[in-house]
């Protein structure tokens, strides 16, 4: 079968997030990551940044920081917490994002959300740590902290999301259908990879 | 770099046995498997079903279903269990084997024992559970107990031993360069995709 919808789950620092933005133009189909921020902003009423920041980090924060972080009206969550209430209105979107046809998504969960599909294909990326920390630091800069422990603080923090919300572990590999250490096997590579899977039935006709 | 060993760790049912034999023909180079078994049984002077049933299964036994089971001097062990002494000889012989030459290995936690080259590629075959029951009752039968059954028994005791003998998680994907779901990827496809991974060097001068 054709997998129309490619998932991508990584490790902070793999190159995840270019290797999907690739993925989409290789396919020639949308990639959903700021995109999809928008599109919860606007049924949700928060702020981009707010989503960005915490669409993938809520479940370790306390309530109070949730509280003061919604702007509009209590009652327009349902009684739900501000985390609750993001991951009910991200989970839509996604949901709905895959039904409109062919797209790549980037992290949020969407392997767990769209498990049921039988057209996606589920994708994880990790790397060895020098990898990573080389990648950041090239990428976004020095930092106060170390490497090594801002790796370690997102994909933490990206791991206890996970499991709040989808009572599965983070990188266990039986949730994804492909994993690729992104160092060893090379970025390009797995682009080339994971297009050819998402098309394969394209190939074999 | 080019890849000349690779590593095949596998769901029980799962196909990564073919798919370990089929990438070796592919690529040219030895299996190993039953000949690992030989040359363990040589070393040791345990008998070649033992090491079979218990080279990847030893670590959940009692101490007495050893004692019994090596028919030799006890002193040979040099004061180990036969389970350390199992381990030990095994792992020689996966160190003296990828030091001969390319080759493919199937199981015996040869991704831990040889993680240290650079040389290697890691893998770890999976599958749906469906897939892999279908799969063993065809192969292998049916038997008293039901094929979820005999999946959860042997993997349970694959994973346990992986643990005890390297610290790690079975099946975390972090420990291997590629994981592969064989049911949704299919076997040929997972072959192609190893083998060309394998010698990507060759392709690319």
């Amino acid at each position: 079968m054709e997998k129309k919808i490619v998932t991508i789950s990584r490790q902070f620092g793999s190159g995840g997030r270019s290797i999907g933005k690739a993925v989409a133009e290789k396919l020639g189909v949308p990639y959903y990551d700021k995109e999809l921020i928008c599109q919860v902003a606007e049924r949700t009423g928060l702020d981009t940044r707010y989503i960005e920041e915490q669409g993938e980090y809520a479940a370790g924060r306390t309530f109070f920081s949730y509280a003061f972080a919604y702007p509009g009206p209590q009652d327009a969550m349902g009684g739900m917490s501000v985390s609750d209430f993001l991951w009910t209105a991200q989970r839509q979107v996604i949901l709905d994002l895959a039904e409109k046809g062919p797209c790549v998504i980037v992290g949020r969960c969407a392997d767990y959300i769209l498990r049921e599909r039988k057209d996606c294909l589920h994708v994880f990326v990790h790397a060895d740590t020098d990898f990573r920390c080389e990648r950041i630091v090239r990428l976004y800069g020095e930092s106060e902290r170390s490497p090594e422990e801002r790796l370690r603080d997102k994909d933490g923090r990206r791991a206890v999301n996970y499991k709040h919300f989808t009572g599965r572990e983070w990188g266990e590999c039986t949730n994804y259908h492909l994993t690729l250490n992104s160092g060893v096997i090379g970025v390009d590579r797995c682009v080339d990879l994971i297009a050819s899977l998402a098309e394969k039935e394209k190939e074999q006709p």
